[in-house]
């Protein structure tokens, strides 16, 4: 098959693609820079320029401390309803606040305070590093426990049967990432949430490469606990806040253990006691960023106004489109698959790795003009964000990564890692 | 005294302040509104609103990901440093994160850790309610303690000897706002951390009113830990993310209680152990709000070129002149000051309480275009900006108080307290 054969069906996909008009809906300043690293940071929704500008000239410059009445101070709670509809979650089940470690130390500190019996917590190490610290850390300010951390064999996926066994024992929190952000590896919510309550565990899931890439059922799988990022497939803009979601049932039975004016009742009635709001308003803690937290409306209603039904359609056929050019054009010039190929474990990412990962990595941002994500020690990550991805773009970085294997184009570049990301 | 020499007076001191010309920094749009709430959310200054425009269309949206490494990563410390030039503290003891409840949870916390013998924690009844809040949580979590709230005989000041009995037993940690948010009482910095030290505590001191108002020199006081608000004398924006101050020598034997991957050494190295950075940043928890955060450092540019010696030379003067109205003109009609009378015991705002605070706050808002704060149960808080406040605004707003309580124009207005703030 010649080059030309494959940017054709490139060019014929992205025409039959019924999402196509939302990708003109992100700024896309440079249409020579393939990014496929949403799953890091989205892209600019073209309505977050117009609010940002709204936000900061009017809404700040000229309504000044009104802007709390105005909007913001109902903004955690307005923003957290629309990311329970992509959650499959009631929208008083799910707030806006903090970071995605700051919400997951609240609610990892208040499920064990729920399970006094109990210390020990069950991740995985397929989780985000930052979610071990923050359970280490629950942990050590609660008097100590066990943290266990069940190893993935293959270091890419785990089967459902080792995170069994791990619960054969009693335990008092399962917090996993529900999309492993190095592997995509996604785990079984409705079955492992099962066997965390059987072992008399709550279950808290950090949903952060799932939150956006595809439908999410909370309700039916019965999840406890779960928290999420703001900037990945939300489009939230860098560092944008992170949601919480608190099943109603446990809403009067937890407490946040982070009290702070923001989660108390009548906050400006300024009462030396505390005394927690109703409902999820209480795991707020001090005052939002509100530029930042404001920002992550416009991603949010791009993905309700898509669907993520047809989002998820989408993407599962672009990372199968990616599958099948690593295996045709990338895996016999040393390109390993490093994600699962069965698309229901499978997240909107793909890595491979190969022994020049990071020099790779740097020949493809400097010299051809694809951005992915790197992840030591060797992997390439090729994020799908299916509201503005192009099949022609993933064509194009994969002929990128031909041509730097090829043609060792990353002998240009030195050895070790460098820089912060 | 006939009105127009109160306004000719006010014209003349406008005239001969040579901070004046600052106020052109700032977005002003509509002069006929009189803001004197900048110690709740500071006015935007001009040059955010281009760094805004900047950050969003440029830095998120044609930089993507690369935003991190360009500026991103360096941006808490960067501006703590800043920061650091208002507090006397050196560039390498401030950091900016998460909200100042956050930031206090993690040094109260942190202060416990290394004071295993004692669970006692000293403030007052002065204190951001929030603060109280928080350090009760923390007792809570480090398995009870406790937590002395020592009273104010009016309401509106401490006296030392009050601070100093509460210390003649041992304490681990004396944690008091250094301007109170209701009175601007304004506690000894110097003697109070010595106090404390001898008792055997680490200090802890909530700058969230006297930062940007007033200078400040945590080394001579000898502080150990503080943390402030970025949206109110800084000029951050709604909601800007906080700040916190270790003492160097501090820095090596405090841990962070909320370990997160941004307080991590190598962070993008993505190792399962936390290992905290060096220096400030081990304080970092989740990632920061980059818009939120990126949009403090125009404010603290403009208060470091005006210089807080200058800004205290003025804000002293002007609250005296408010003092001055007040005794003449409104206190006939039933105010009440609410605020110290010596200026080195006073900070950037005179609180004024009327038994109709509520309905005149109102009325001065509704009717007369003048923006307070107000604060339960009766409290007017007129506050002091010196970097855009200016004495006509100072006259006018004095003048509506008066035909307000002499025209009884609250009586359109409803007893209760009404909206969210």
């Amino acid at each position: 098959m010649t080059k030309p054969t494959w940017a054709e069906q490139a060019r014929r996909l992205d025409a039959e693609d019924e999402l196509a008009p939302f990708r003109e809906r992100f700024l896309v300043d440079d249409p020579e820079l393939i990014y496929l690293d949403g799953n890091s940071l989205g892209r600019l929704p073209r309505a977050s320029a117009e609010l940002a500008r709204e936000l900061v000239s009017e809404q700040w410059g000229q309504r000044l401390i009104r802007g709390w009445n105005d909007s913001w101070f109902g903004l955690p709670e307005r923003i957290g309803g629309k990311i329970a509809r992509l959650l499959g979650a009631a929208a008083d089940e799910v707030i806006v606040a903090d970071s995605t470690s700051v919400n997951l130390f609240k609610l990892a500190t208040a499920a064990l305070q729920v399970r006094p019996g109990c210390r020990r917590i069950v991740t995985d190490d397929l989780n985000f590093p930052s979610d071990l610290y923050v359970l280490q850390s629950v942990l050590d300010l609660c008097g100590g426990g066990q943290l266990e951390i069940v190893h993935s064999p293959d270091g890419m996926t785990l089967p459902l049967e080792a995170l069994a066994a791990a619960l054969n024992e009693p335990a008092a929190l399962v917090s996993l990432s529900h999309t492993a952000f190095k592997s995509a590896f996604v785990h079984d919510l409705a079955a492992i949430t099962a066997l965390a309550h059987r072992a008399g565990a709550l279950t808290l899931w950090d949903l952060s490469h799932s939150v956006g890439a595809m439908p999410l059922d909370l309700e039916s799988a019965g999840v406890d606990l779960a928290v999420g990022c703001g900037y990945k497939y939300l489009n939230g803009g860098p560092g944008a806040p992170a949601f919480l979601y608190v099943r109603r049932s446990l809403q009067q039975e937890l407490r946040n253990p982070l009290a702070g004016w923001f989660g108390r009742h009548d906050p400006f009635g300024f009462a030396l006691e505390y005394e927690p709001e109703a409902g999820m308003r209480q795991f707020l803690t001090g005052t939002p960023p509100v530029l930042s937290l404001a920002l992550i409306e416009p991603g949010v209603d791009l993905l309700l106004e898509a669907g993520m039904d047809r989002l998820r359609e989408k993407s599962v056929r672009q990372t199968g489109y990616l599958l099948s050019l690593w295996e045709q054009v990338l895996q016999p010039l040393g390109y390993r698959l490093a994600s699962p190929r069965e698309p229901e474990r499978r997240g909107s990412h793909v890595s491979l790795s190969h022994p020049e990962g990071w020099r790779i990595n740097r020949a493809l941002i400097e010299q051809l003009h694809v951005i992915p994500d790197f992840r030591a020690p060797d992997l390439i990550r090729l994020g799908v964000t299916p509201l503005y991805t192009t099949y022609a773009e993933l064509h194009r970085a994969v002929e990128a990564l031909r041509r730097i294997a090829a043609d060792c184009l990353y002998e240009a570049y030195p050895v070790q890692r460098q820089g912060v990301t």
